[in-house]
């Protein structure tokens, strides 16, 4: 059951390498995908063996995945992540907590762990992941790469396994500024709104939340970034605090998780692992009231944030409150750590807005990344920003 | 005197990116130049500020810095490196040493220090170095990169600094496996002498160089990729010792720089830091008669090497002895490292051939590359290597 590559890669890995395209603008650069995207041939495991040993191989590949070998990338593997998304620590009990190439005896983060983990060691050039509760924007910032979460509905999810659709975006991995971009570029669909960056608000009640060496090294990179920024503007997000946001995601989120797999789970009793298990059973708990209620709070963070951010201006937080946390917590510090990620992760999930992340520097030499949300449409313009902050990154 | 953009960069940065042709394999892309590569209308330093205040702005922009701009590269910035491109440690008394942003609190390796901690960290795409004695090797190794060292001569020096011309090279950094390749397809001029590989030696004396962890990392990457490589032949590369071989480059090495600047050095007296200027007060002492016995041993350890590594066939060994040493070592302890690391760079140095560095893994937390030396044209055929066996590091 083990690969001889590396602890990224899902046991269940292609055989042979998936050739792209002879030219286009990713030809001779090589992709993993996540194990929640179908590969024509392969099976599909959304972390969890019970679930891979149940389901035949995928008829179709998902579009995604076709968008990036018509661009030329060859896609070299399929890559572990968190059990049913619903993580994002990138600890899973079944294959194994994938390498933080980037932190030494550290999570990961997840649940695109192992796309996270293949990218920060160069075992590729960039990996699809999904971001639902931050599961691009957490390994992202926790292992030093660039991430995007995109405006809701920009890249397909055709062939993707869902985890709560409200919510669920593809998202991708690379290392470095400009290829970032370019990927971004091959991986969008329409619907871009163009703007350079006129205005940037700075969240207040977003630093809040992280670790003060953490909103230091971030304001640092705020300020000898001034140069090619507008002058930075404090705003608060969410003037009734955050915690309702992130109570009103995770009962959104849980609602629509065990729609999705609650009846399969119900039957097929598969092994979890510690902390998927108590997640997955507070889903089977969420009443259609208490969704409903959750969906009126949504509604007014949306309003919020879309009137925040018109095209043009830009909101930054941190990406994450801390560096990733050491791997061997208990499941209370995790759970501590996940409350605290979604107070953060909250504000794009719920409204739909794209969100960039870029690895700032170093906290006790672990990666953490500085956080952009902008406007509906607003990807590309995150992608060239990602680019032209990159020089006033890394120490 | 301080550049608000990350350690990696000189103070008299470029004051705005010089942007690349429109269309190319390289459009979108960022580089960064080590500051011995002339730019047109800026001043090239040399890592020395003495150096960088009495020249005047370059006329022409160097064959290589314009390949990667015609390739559609960006140009954003200067990188810091060791002074006269004489230390493999990365530390510049003038300048600072750029940050190891993949090993906390310790050095990144030189001389080509600024291009690797700005790829390392995320601050460019790929970045301009050059290699004489491992110039782009340790830094590859030590800051967890893809490294190339060419065939001598296989990538343009014109217009960059000499420092050894017997053993210099360019050469570039990149962060992921199918990027790196691309843009060595771009720097290599013609003299590919393409082959499969066929035939893996293993080279057991370099091995012998190497900390006992590093070397059961690296055995433990060529273990797992046994699928894709040929099977493992160990091999002795200097019958007689690798401590020769070294030894004669060091002369060769000093004989070349005094040519170059000793009358410079002597005439104006520059502050140079410790270490440099030890190395410096060597070269000054070698002789014509020392010189000549050492290019005798030079030309035993090319044919020994060339009559090894015949097309199709590779050596692999270990890039670097150790990970990177602490930013505070002593002058006694900067030098046990770098003779360490000479017995190892001097066998590619030695014989002109081509030596790519691929990030293995880590020891203790910090980055460690396995190298691969080719055949005279086997540029592309290591290049290919490294895309393969890139799935099977980062532990």
């Amino acid at each position: 059951m083990t690969s001889p590559r590396s602890s990224a890669f899902v046991p269940h890995d292609l055989v042979k390498p998936i050739v792209g395209a002879p030219t286009g603008p990713l030809t001779g650069l090589t992709a993993a995908i996540k194990d929640m995207y179908a590969i024509a041939g392969e099976r599909t495991g959304a972390g969890n063996p019970e679930w891979l040993a149940r389901h035949e191989p995928e008829l179709r590949t998902a579009p995604s995945v076709r968008k990036l070998l018509d661009a030329g990338a060859t896609v070299i593997g399929k890559t572990v992540c968190d059990e049913f998304f619903f993580s994002v620590t990138g600890a899973n009990a079944h294959y194994g907590t994938p390498v933080n190439p980037r932190a030494a005896g550290r999570l990961p983060g997840g649940s695109s762990s192992g796309s996270a983990s293949a990218t920060a060691a160069g075992a590729c050039d960039l990996a699809l992941g999904s971001d639902t509760g931050g599961s691009v924007r957490i390994p992202a910032s926790l292992c030093g790469l660039y991430g995007l979460r995109p405006t809701l509905g920009r890249i397909d999810l055709g062939g993707a396994m869902a985890m709560a659709p409200s919510f669920d975006t593809a998202g991708y991995f690379v290392a470095s500024p400009g290829l970032f971009a370019k990927v971004g570029r091959v991986l969008l669909d329409g619907g871009a709104v163009r703007s350079g960056v006129h205005r940037l608000l700075v969240a207040s009640d977003a630093f809040v939340e992280a670790d003060a060496a953490v909103v230091a090294l971030l304001k640092q990179v705020l300020r000898r970034s001034a140069e090619i920024l507008p002058a930075a503007i404090e705003a608060t997000v969410a003037p009734a605090g955050l915690a309702p946001w992130r109570q009103c995601f995770r009962v959104i989120q849980g609602r629509e998780i065990w729609e999705l797999y609650g009846e399969w789970i119900t039957r097929n009793q598969p092994g979890l692992g510690s902390g998927v298990r108590e997640r997955i059973a507070f889903a089977a708990t969420v009443t259609a009231d208490e969704a409903v209620a959750a969906r009126r709070i949504q509604a007014e963070a949306r309003a919020r944030m879309h009137g925040l951010l018109e095209p043009g201006t830009v909101l930054a937080l941190p990406t994450a409150p801390s560096i990733a946390p050491p791997i061997n917590l208990t499941l209370e510090e995790l759970d501590h750590f996940r409350s605290r990620v979604m107070a953060l992760t909250c504000i794009a999930g719920l409204s739909g807005l794209p969100q960039v992340t870029i690895p700032a520097g170093r906290v006790d030499g672990c990666p953490v990344g500085l956080s952009f949300v902008a406007w509906v449409g607003g990807d590309e313009a995150l992608l060239d920003l990602a680019v032209a902050l990159a020089p006033y990154c890394g120490g």
